[in-house]
């Protein structure tokens, strides 16, 4: 069986970190990470663009069959969560256009999916990371977080598989 | 001095209106106007493609030389405010990718420069609008309110210009 490319997605306006991990059945590998930095001087629309272009291109390149995004936290600070659903809608429309469906997740999921519990801090998701995936080598807070929530989804759809198959 | 063309957006995740209007010198005219509707039973990433696309077919069209949109108020829900922060980013993309300058506006800003008052309703944003622009015939509330952030925009852009000349 040829193997499925999944691209996780951290949205940010500031950075977006995306990773893209191969899955074979059972098995994870490490395909490409990385940090996409809008211009943070740009007015809105044009970091939103460059959101928007920079997955685009990272698609292009590594031409995944399935996407996954975080789903926003509603915080208190309704200025900042309001931020981030632009930078996440920017970061959504890409696989789209490119005819990928795009999981969400909640980031407690994506935690307890990956480190076994939905309270696990930025070190202990990078520690898995860099267990699961060990070719990544160093990835930033955002490119890890990106590769989890590809890690968290791959987890769920073989799940699902699994539910349908018994 | 050929006549300039400003497209207004009102974005929304079910109907995102639009209108573009041409400015000659003081004079403001009616170019067309719409409604985007995104499939409402589809997918976030889906819906928010439709509305990135449909702009963009509204700047092929019409071929606008700026562009205008409301800022999003933060509500105190915040589940509400990241749903229209989602569509907003959405609309504000392919303006950027046609090279547009993308103009913010607070409501209150809109409906003060349209109708005179920060206090206007609907009723009277819809008056107004057939008033300053005969020709548009009648408008959906999200078309109209798009035509009112375009007037808004030349009203303020004929300010700084003859601010600038003084």
């Amino acid at each position: 069986m040829a193997s499925l490319r999944i691209l996780g997605l951290d949205p940010g306006l500031r950075r977006t970190g995306w990773g893209v991990i191969a899955v074979d059945g059972p098995r994870l590998s490490h395909v490409a990470h990385g940090v996409i930095a809008p211009p943070p001087d740009a007015p809105l629309a044009v970091r939103l663009m460059a959101v928007f272009e920079g997955v685009a291109e990272v698609i292009a390149l590594h031409a995944p069959n399935e996407a996954a995004i975080e789903e926003t936290f509603v915080s208190v600070n309704a200025a900042s969560t309001l931020k981030l659903g632009h930078a996440r809608a920017a970061a959504m429309i890409a696989p789209a256009k490119a005819g990928l469906e795009v999981a969400e997740y909640a980031a407690l999921v994506v935690k307890k999916s990956v480190v076994g519990t939905g309270a696990a801090d930025k070190a202990q998701v990078g520690y898995m990371i860099r267990r699961l995936l060990p070719s990544a080598g160093p990835t930033t807070a955002d490119a890890a977080d990106a590769l989890a929530v590809a890690i968290a989804h791959a987890h769920a759809r073989r799940t699902r598989r699994l539910g349908a198959a018994a």
